[in-house]
This record gives structure tokens, C-alpha cells and sequence, in this order.
């Protein structure tokens, strides 16, 4: 694993900001549309920020713990959703499709067999899913490397397109448990504070989730060490495999390549940030690439913002996943951009400046 | 004035939320953009809701009373502004290009001779902008129905270009503290409270503000039935007449014409909240038309969205006005119409349901 991950350098700070402030508008009206050019600006290393070729990778995956009844829908939906994508009927195809934003689907380990489809990236990891984290680890070691230099490589190959904004997106029945299990051990929040309904679980789906989970948390081999602060990778890869499903191990590399490639990467919900906690254990630095498109409506996500000192763009309830709302944030990244190299300086426009 | 405007119908209520509750998503999973396909559905009476040549009207207008100091510009930013909108180097033209929204910009009363321009609306009320409210009435009730006619003229034309949904925005120097006389009176809240910094005044500026504008207080001719709760149309215009702008009561009659139009509104900021509080007291069923772009970082704003008991879409510390906010909205009503007309139901797709 590869996650050694440029610093940003901040040569081009002080022009971005002068340039940020030169623009016809008092100084800092434009918002939070201010604070996206600047960070763009620097990821980028330039004056003139642009979002080129725009993809949202979606990771999808099965999980061993969904038929213990995690989730309110059956596991078969996984794939069933799969086949919705293929087909350009799911949210995040309408969404993308309206945002201009390429969308690649990528099987990470789906309980399902697909066949040879030519707008399905197969990189499954293991065949059935993964294991049940309530009987052991939901994955050896050795199939979370996998799902994680997996996910490296499809990033390179949408980087090779010219892409330098990636979003983030999943499916996965019972990913919503896998993600409050990994948020409990990188936060060290409690449990009970960041498990959710999911998809829509009533109030003794809720309760049996989180007996459940809390089950889950004793077959650890070595519980203390989760919440001890001790952060080692191994620690940190140790606990994405045990937890973690496929397309969140997947989700985790492709995050750290494309740091690596210098892109803008677009956060969406609370099991995409699962998979960017673990990065972030890996390689800190990653955050600064990071643009955080909404809160979602699942409790737990914000207890990751708030961990990762993160401010999204949008409140709008949403509770989808799919990349849905990393969907909704590529326009004002545009829009950001778009002020930057469109508008005119009070001087060339010959705009009086503040008194 | 034709206030005329139809109360929604709710004949496809119910099957509008079938519809959206069929989709490949858990129910109620696209949070606020299920309420804005829902809202969007009703105003144009069809289960398959669509954003047409959308347009964003930007009324320019001067103030008397900016003379007086009460903001961080000069006076000639009015003009200038709106000479940057015409040659495309505003914030508004590049947001509305990038959110493939079509800019239409009015001198509504801009203290400038432009000369006959081919993309400038000319309908100017008063070649000099408005009176001082600090010492009268800013225009003559005459004004005020020639401004809000102008309006109206403005949005039939545009309408007649297929347009279906359109924001609002504007550009005026000192017209915060026109917007902020207008929400104290509307709203009966403290003045104190819907005074803010406008541009960006210091503390100083701010004080003199504050202290101007509760001098205009005392100079209407009947203070007292300002806050009386009275709500006579004729009370409305007085008000409107006595400390709005040219641009402000334009915008009030082009909104009032949207709606008679079913258009789809979107509302921005501070200054055309304002407007829009006028427009309801004539109309309340207006307020079914519109949809509420961001929340503005002027103060008063959130005054006013409470007494609307609107929510807005967006909230990124904008405070620019020119219809900035609106534009940034306008992806997000095209995602709403996407999602309703091109996922595919749970029965077309073979998904699972809820279990």
C-alpha cells in the first residue's frame, strides 16, 4: 500500500486569496463558494482551478452480518441495485447524469454473479460477500489488501481519463452497521451515538442493530486496542478488515490513490466517511482534498464531521447513499471554479472599490 | 395590480408522493429534494415536474438614502455593476452560465444614463433612483405601481420564452437598508435585528446605520400602523412606496406575476426577501410558488424566512445578493425533476422492498 501523499503546499495562497479578492463582490460574500476555490486552488497548484472530467466511483459489496438482520432490506437488494445502475435507473444515475458527472460502477465483492457486463468494473474480493464480523473478522488480511489496492487501481485508470474530481459512492445491504463499527473504533465515539436506522429500520430494528453490534464488539480479538488511541496502520487495517465490508476497504484505497493523484476528492455520506476515517488514519494528509458535499441524515455522520473537523456543503436530509449527494456538490465546486476564471477584477471591470 | 393568483391545486398530491415513494430508494431517502419534486409536481399539476428555460431577473435600482452613508460603496457601483453585468464579468453572470440559467438585467431606476443597450431592460421609474426616506416617502405611489407593472411586463415577456421557473435577484447600493425598513415593518420585528452590515460596514458604518434608519422610522407619515398589524393592500403599497426601491417594487410585481404565470420561484437573499414580503401580504398564496434559494448571511434574512416559515435549499455564508444564491439553487430543483423522471420504480427495476 502505497499512501504516501503530498502535503499541500501553499506557494499560491496568498495570490489565490488576492485573486479571491479582487473579484467585483465585497470581500467574502461569495462564502463558502470562496473557501472551495481556495482549497481547489491549492490542490491544484494554480490561479485558475477547473474541474475536469468528473467521475463518482461507486463501490458495492455484500456483508456477511446482513442476514443476521441488520438491515430493513434483504441482501439480494445489493445486487438487485447493481443491475438498477447498469441499467441508468438508480438515484445516482439520474443525479450524476444531471450533475455531468461520469458514474463507474464497481462490484467489490457482491453476493452475486454478474457475468461479464461491460459497464461493471469486477473486482470482487470474495465471491459470497464477506464474512460475519458477529462470527469473526469479515475479512483476512490478505482480502482487504486486495479490496483496497483494487479500488487504487480503478482510480488510476479514471485518472488516466483526465479526471481530477472523484466522488465517492456505495451499495450495500447491512453497510450502514459496518460503518457505525468502524466509526466506534477510529472516533472512539459510543457506540449507541452512531448506529442508525439505515435504510429505514423502525424502532426494534433498531434496538436488535444495535444488540447486535454491540455483540460484534466482543468478538474482537483484542478490544481494548480499538479504542486505546494506539494508531498504528496495522491497527487501523486490522479493524477495516475485521468490520469492514469489501466496498469500504475498496472505498479506502481508492481514496488514498487518489490523493495520490492530486484530485479533488468528493465526500459523500456516512459510509463513504467510514472508509475516509481509515485513510485519514493512514495518511492525514488526505483531508486537505477533501470536499465534504452533505450531511446526511444518519446520526452517525455527524460524529465523523465532527471528528474530522469537517463542514459540508449541503443539509438536505438526504439518506441515500449511492454518492447521491457527492452528486449534488460537483455544480458548486463548478460554480466555485467558474467565479474564479470568469468574473472580472474591480480594476479591469472599473468598479469603485469599498470606501 | 392583478393580484390574481390561483391557490395550488392538490388533485395530484397523492399520486405524486406514489410516485415518488415507487422509486429504488428507501422512502423519504432524498430528503428535500423529494419535497421540492413534490412542491414542483403540484405547482405544475403533472407527475412528471420539469425545469423549462429558466431565467434569473436582476432589477437594478439607486437609493436616495445612500447618500446618506448607509453603505460601504459608493453610489456609482450601482451603474457599474451593472455595466459588469452587461459586458458578463459579475458573479451572477458566471454562476447563471455555469447552472445553464439565462440572465435577463433591468434598470429599474439606476441613477445613470446607459443609453439604449440591447441586453438592458429599460424601464426606469426615476432617472435620478429614488427619494430619501429620511426625507419622505422614496416614491410616489404612481412610482410604485409603475415599478411592480414594470415588473410584471418583464416576467410576461420572459414566459413567453417557455420559461417555467425563475429566480430573482438585484443590485442597488443602499438597498440592504431599504430591505431591512421593509422587514422591520412587514415582520414587526426589532429594527435592531434585521440591520446588519450590508456590504461589509465597519462598526461605526453599522451604528450609523442602525441610527438612520430609526430617524426614516419616525419619518413616515402614520409609524404606528406600520406595526399595527393591519395588512390593507393599501397599507402594503404605502410602505413599499414610502421606503422600498425602484428595484424592490419592481421585483414585488414581477413575482406577483410569476406566480399568476405558475411559475416555479426562486427566491435569493436579504433584498429580495423584502420584496417578497410585500408580494405575499397582497397574495398570500404566492408563497406556495416558491422555493427559498439560501439563507443569506445578512442578518435579517433569517428574520424573515422565519416569518415565511421558509427553509432554505443552500446555506453558504452568501451574502452578494445579484441573485447569486438563486443560481446556486437552480441544479438542485433540475435534480429533483431528474430523479421523479428517470429512476425506475422498485416494480420496473425487480428491486426488493422493505422487508
Amino acid at each position: 500500500m502505497d499512501k504516501h501523499i503530498e502535503a499541500l503546499g501553499h506557494d499560491t495562497e496568498a495570490a489565490l486569496r488576492q485573486k479571491i479578492d479582487g473579484k467585483t463582490k465585497p470581500p467574502g460574500s461569495l462564502g463558502r463558494l470562496e473557501e472551495l476555490a481556495l482549497q481547489i486552488g491549492l490542490i491544484q497548484g494554480t490561479l485558475s482551478p477547473a474541474v475536469k472530467a468528473p467521475h463518482i466511483l461507486v463501490c458495492a459489496g455484500d456483508h456477511g452480518a446482513a442476514k443476521a438482520g441488520v438491515s430493513a432490506y434483504p441482501q439480494d437488494v445489493t445486487w438487485q441495485m447493481v443491475e438498477n445502475f447498469l441499467a441508468g435507473g438508480a438515484a445516482i444515475n439520474a443525479l450524476a447524469r444531471q450533475a455531468g458527472v461520469e458514474l463507474v460502477v464497481a462490484d467489490a465483492g457482491v453476493a452475486h454473479d454478474f457475468g461479464p457486463r461491460p459497464n461493471l468494473i469486477a473486482k470482487k474480493v470474495g465471491a459470497g460477500g464477506t464474512a460475519s464480523y458477529l462470527d469473526g473478522a469479515a475479512m483476512t488480511a490478505a482480502q482487504c489488501a486486495q479490496a483496497m489496492a483494487n479500488g487504487a487501481d480503478v482510480v488510476r485508470d479514471i485518472a488516466s481519463r483526465g479526471c481530477n474530481a472523484i466522488g465517492f459512492g456505495e451499495m450495500g445491504i447491512g453497510n450502514t452497521a459496518s460503518a457505525s463499527l468502524l466509526t466506534h473504533c477510529f472516533t472512539g465515539a459510543p457506540l449507541v451515538d452512531v448506529v442508525g436506522r439505515g435504510t429505514g429500520l423502525d424502532d426494534a430494528g433498531l434496538a436488535r442493530k444495535r444488540a447486535l453490534l454491540e455483540e460484534a464488539l466482543t468478538r474482537h480479538p483484542d478490544p481494548q486496542s480499538l479504542s486505546s488511541g494506539r494508531s498504528g496502520d496495522q491497527l487501523v487495517l486490522n479493524v477495516l478488515a475485521h468490520y469492514g465490508g469489501f466496498e469500504i476497504a475498496m472505498l479506502a484505497g481508492a481514496m488514498l490513490e487518489a490523493g495520490r493523484q492530486r484530485m479533488v476528492l468528493v465526500i459523500d455520506g456516512f459510509i463513504v466517511t467510514a472508509a475516509l476515517l481509515a485513510a485519514t488514519r493512514l495518511a492525514p494528509q488526505l483531508l486537505d482534498y477533501c470536499v465534504f458535499a452533505h450531511r446526511s441524515g444518519e446520526p452517525g455522520h455527524a460524529v465523523q464531521l465532527d471528528h474530522l473537523g469537517a463542514r459540508p456543503l449541503l443539509d438536505l436530509g438526504m439518506r441515500l447513499g449511492e454518492g447521491t449527494g457527492a452528486a449534488l456538490a460537483f455544480p458548486l465546486l463548478a460554480a466555485a471554479c467558474a467565479f474564479m476564471n470568469e468574473m472580472a477584477s474591480f480594476e479591469s471591470a472599473g468598479v469603485s472599490a469599498k470606501s
